[in-house]
């Protein structure tokens, strides 16, 4: 690895991990990881060290050059394509990655890494705030997109992988691809930003806002101290979740799964209980993520999304970002999101095509809404895949 | 009033009041009310005594055909047209109803009356329940949309009027509007549902779980029962609020009038305050929205929209629900309402048109999204305007 920048990899003082809840202690156990630093963040502070909980899939060649980076979405994890040790599940981009998929791992080095500020074994809110040997909760510095990736490169300059094959995320993965692209365009051959935006807009944070009051509604949410009160704010985090899921979906397809249809009743109870099949998958929707997520995690990583401007970090022209990119870009869109609606995706084409980058766009035809992407969409898969035979052609790569 | 029903109008036994809210008072205080009933709910149970609270504007003349019913919408009023003595506010449809507008009080007798199971004034979750001698709360029985109507028609018998010269409202408002003119159709001579639907759809009754759940998290909701507690579930109803106020504008409304504007600050400040305007805009209208609005009632209300289908009561055939009808309708609709956009609409020009009914339907063009009813809208006026002309020639009122 003589090509790496070296990082201090030394394990902080103490137990930095005491504070771990055990969804997140068996993230970090089924996961690589790596104590790296400093990181001057956004907001002012510096990390002094940094822990980075990641997978990776395949094997990378001798040139280092076919490593392929997965960023997640705000509520996704490290395990891509293997089993997620916390909810036993399969891992949630095996259509993407794997034997015969565009990112077939016998040809290409797939990484992920949870992001900074998550709850999957990257640090946190959950860590030890080494300054007060507590829990640092509210106390964690705020994080963004940008130190997301920040933190994303220090993994990659510890790997030794200076120049990626590609980036590709949906959502605020996406986000995190166009910053990858913005940050170090030297370092990215190919990004696929798919289902995102270069800035969250005004009703995406009103969302995000709306789940964030929901959970510190909840009297067990203690100010973010929940653990040292043996409590969590499993309620509020639930609404959030609710709240959430219906944007993930697009009206006609809750209309085509579920419509009106009745749990388990012949009519409706005239009553509060879930009558409809609607309520009961949201219940269930709610229920499940309270026990695989963390509710400051949430809070941190929604906040993150919220900040999100690219086109602010550079002068207020989304264009700049991308002046003189050699990346070729892969954009993507579903018709039926209307969390990160096509138009938003198009601004990203609009500033690529300004700089004259090499862009294609793609806009699926699908009524499965935002997650769409994370759904078996035959379309989105022939896109990606051709594009990436393409990529890795002019890279070289068999 | 020789054509009058009568029903009986003396106040039952006990202080039926005493359960009131403050607010609930005050818009009683400020309004006619009477006495109604019995009235038999489609959940099975029977109201021996129903109060209707209401307010007209305007002179019912000698023939009794020129009344106008407003039927309002969820977390709306009585007040229509005159200043509101809960909030201060004038009335939420002076565009409509006054001197010069489309339901000119010279000329129209218009009657609004606060919804069965309100917080207004009409009976609900507030009453003493005669069986208890306590508060309803959860105990009072569910209500429908028939049910609001049917207390509605019971207000028309003791008032005298037969026959409505015309039935309008949006979103419930106009599921009201649709009840109506299938329950009753020889009373309505044109009915006009704006920006609604002929039943709740999937999503919507998503949103609307998503809202009582935040109520019923609320330690202060007391299973419904927070009067007896000196509490309000304020944080649980400001979340709901905050939710179902998204729904209301459309994304481009939101992207137009906040952006990613900063509240009184110059950077993001790295925090979880309200550093967007659009967060400041959701916690006031969340604030203000708990000041007014009784919490149970919401939960009633909400559960009254889930359960329409209008269909379903007429054997699973919305056309059925209007065979026959000589009512005049206009379906009025908004190119940016997502909550009940126009293809919702769209279904009952459809089944008017499958009976040979007389229907009229416009899509305004407005990107202000489902609450553009109650704006401003020069198009929705001039139509609202000449349909009400035209309709009034044809039954003779000058």
């Amino acid at each position: 690895m003589d090509t790496a920048v070296q990082h201090p990899t030394d394990t902080p003082p103490g137990d930095p991990l005491a504070g771990l809840t055990p969804a997140a202690r068996r993230a970090l156990d089924a996961s690589h990881s790596v104590w790296l630093g400093p990181l001057k963040l956004d907001c002012g502070i510096e990390l002094a060290r940094h822990r980075v909980a990641y997978r990776t899939y395949g094997t990378l060649n001798a040139d280092r050059s076919n490593a392929a980076l997965i960023c997640h979405a705000l509520t996704m994890d490290q395990f891509v394509a293997d089993t997620n040790p916390v909810t036993g599940k399969e891992g949630w981009w095996l259509s993407l990655v794997g034997p015969g998929r565009p990112l077939d791992i016998s040809k290409y080095f797939v990484i992920c890494a949870n992001v900074l500020g998550g709850c999957m074994g990257s640090t946190g809110p959950l860590d030890i705030n080494p300054a007060t040997g507590g829990r640092y909760n509210l106390s964690f510095p705020m994080v963004t997109i940008r130190d997301m990736v920040n933190a994303q490169a220090q993994l990659l300059d510890h790997l030794g992988i200076e120049s990626l094959f590609c980036v590709v995320g949906g959502s605020m993965g996406g986000m995190q691809v166009l910053q990858w692209a913005a940050s170090y365009p030297d370092r990215v051959f190919a990004a696929l930003p798919i289902a995102t935006a270069a800035r969250h807009s005004a009703q995406n944070i009103a969302f995000h806002e709306v789940g964030r009051q929901a959970i510190m509604a909840d009297p067990g949410w203690h100010g973010g101290d929940y653990g040292a009160h043996g409590t969590v704010p499993a309620r509020g985090l639930a609404v959030a979740r609710m709240t959430a899921h219906i944007t993930y979906l697009s009206e006609s397809a809750l209309q085509r799964k579920f419509g009106r249809n009745l749990q388990d009743r012949a009519a409706v109870g005239y009553s509060f209980d879930a009558d409809f099949q609607v309520e009961s998958y949201l219940h269930y929707q709610g229920k499940s993520f309270v026990e695989r997520f963390d509710a400051n995690a949430y809070l941190y990583i929604t906040r993150a999304m919220d900040y999100f401007d690219l086109a602010a970090e550079y002068g207020g022209t989304l264009a700049t970002a991308f002046r003189g990119s050699k990346t070729r870009f892969c954009v993507m869109s579903f018709t039926s999101d209307w969390l990160f609606p096509t138009h938003e995706n198009r601004e990203v084409v609009k500033a690529l095509n300004a700089v004259a980058a090499n862009v294609s766009f793609v806009e699926v035809e699908t009524d499965k809404g935002h997650d769409a992407f994370l759904l078996d969409e035959p379309e989105m898969f022939r896109t990606l895949d051709g594009f990436l035979r393409g990529a890795a052609n002019a890279r070289g790569l068999k």
